[in-house]
């Protein structure tokens, strides 16, 4: 067998990939040059995972890779109809994001419970003003997204006290089904996002839903932006629908210095970080470089993607 | 017997007490005339529990209350020699702010380890930066401070997946002795301060102690003021001798519009709030009726304060 061509689409090279020498052709490509490289490929790797470029790539017949990976968690800007046709295997970062991603909802949850963003204005301004926090433990949560962001998110606030309630597509043990969505929204104090992007949960969170929620109810997404839409989310706090926000993700990221979300009273803006911890990269790179072994020596793929429903199917 | 005189020092009454009508003589004082008053009160409930007045105001010889509460954790403002020496009893609020604390904790060492702060000064500028956070889990906490409060607040570090130390006077299960406070301190991601403000305590936060610290080391205090050389924990920040802090408690409260203490990049200053959630006040006023019913039963009262050490001894 001849040394597969690994084409990587990168601006600058991922870490680890020197551990595969002799073992890939490494090709390194940027959007304009990927489309005529992919025909060549026998894997991608999609390690500028936040490109579009892909989705407009992808070759309609003939040839073309057997594998993508991409390492994030969620596949929505890969998934094409072509792709989901082909019999190329799309697998993803499961097991990198999830811890950080619920600690990052943690601290989102327990600095709107303590107001520390009032905290650090009033500090800005030099003011001494005592306010009553939250007790956290005894306050329910609704995560939405049963994958395994939302159950390392549910399992988090659990162990803060939170009675937590996980809401996926069906309902199975642990995991309540999408029939009892709107019911746990209506008595969450905090309602998470950590649903994958399908044409399923587009829009989701819409003027409806948070109509649905408490006055003192926060809403948080570490999904992705469009499960939101965003002029309902600002509206629901303007006209106090729900008591606050915090959002990591966006319809158009990066968001524009110009955005009106920027200064919506109750929300915090965060750009896109929840998942990334210090080494995150490296670690992306050593998942890549064990996948690649295992595909190489013939070995059945972990995290492969459904590709029809846009996530890594749970198996317990 | 009588009905006994229960003086209050209160600007304002404190909920709960109308259950005790019959059953106490209610007399609400002020600082001013606490002197006057206490020679004739049974008991004192020291509502305004941030007041220095208890300890100016104490009689010396002669009548005086039999029984003390203060509805805090802290009795630092209320032991002078002649209250030590008495043998008037004096109880605290232990059961009420503990975990409230740990919550407040956990909710400022997140925000720290995702540099919660950053992100909101850049939303405040509309500027997208990416920045990676540290993963919570993993990393080691030295708790200083072995009563209820520190150990809620290991318990609560504990549940985030951090390795958590706790440091009390002596050593005993579960707790490292003070012979270990340096040692613990050297090689903490996180030193948080839940120590009772005694003669052994005070200052014990220093130029020396910032200076054992890791360069990537974060300092919380939730204790008391005075538990820390200000001016050093000012310094220790500005030569990047540890990479934050967060003060609940100072040496003077309120903090003055003019103190340094509020912009020291790095540093988070909030006002004395950490274990004051919502209902607290109706918490403490229960907590002192309950006492106060057992005091009048005869029972043996519940959270009473060794006086010699300023705090209240666990017994497990």
């Amino acid at each position: 067998m001849s040394v597969p061509t690994l084409l990587v689409l990168a601006a600058d090279p991922p870490p680890r990939l020197g551990r595969l020498t002799g073992r890939a052709q490494v090709v390194t490509v940027d959007e304009r040059s990927l489309a005529d490289r992919l025909p060549y490929a026998d894997v991608l790797l999609v390690w500028d995972f936040t490109s579009d470029a892909v989705r407009e790539a992808w070759p309609g017949e003939g040839p073309r890779p057997r594998w993508v990976h991409t390492p994030s968690a969620g596949v929505d800007r890969l998934l094409c109809p072509e792709l989901v046709a082909s019999d190329t295997v799309l697998t993803n970062a499961r097991g990198v994001f999830e811890e950080p991603i619920a600690e990052y909802v943690a601290g989102l949850v327990l600095a709107m419970a303590k107001d520390l963003p009032g905290t650090l204005e009033l500090q800005r301004q030099r003011r001494w003003r005592h306010r009553e926090g939250m007790r956290l433990a005894g306050s329910r949560a609704t995560v939405v997204g049963a994958g395994p962001i939302g159950r390392a998110v549910a399992g988090t606030l659990t162990a803060l006290g939170v009675t937590t309630a996980v809401v996926g597509r069906t309902a199975r043990p642990g995991v309540h089904g999408a029939e009892d969505l709107d019911p746990l929204l209506a008595r969450a104090d905090w309602v998470v996002c950590a649903a994958p992007l399908t044409d399923a949960t587009r829009g989701m969170f819409d003027a409806r839903r948070f109509g649905l929620m408490q006055p003192s109810a926060r809403f948080v997404n570490v999904g992705r932006g469009p499960l939101v839409v965003e002029e309902d989310l600002v509206a629901a706090l303007s006209k106090r629908w729900i008591a606050g926000a915090a959002l990591d993700v966006f319809s158009d990221e990066p968001l524009a210095p110009g955005s009106e979300l920027w200064d919506v009273p109750g929300l915090i803006v965060s750009p896109h970080m929840s998942g990334d911890t210090v080494g995150w990269r490296d670690r992306l790179g050593e998942q890549f470089v064990e996948l690649y072994e295992r595909w190489l020596a013939g070995k059945p793929l972990l995290n492969v993607v459904d590709k029809e429903r846009g996530y890594v199917p749970m198996h317990d």
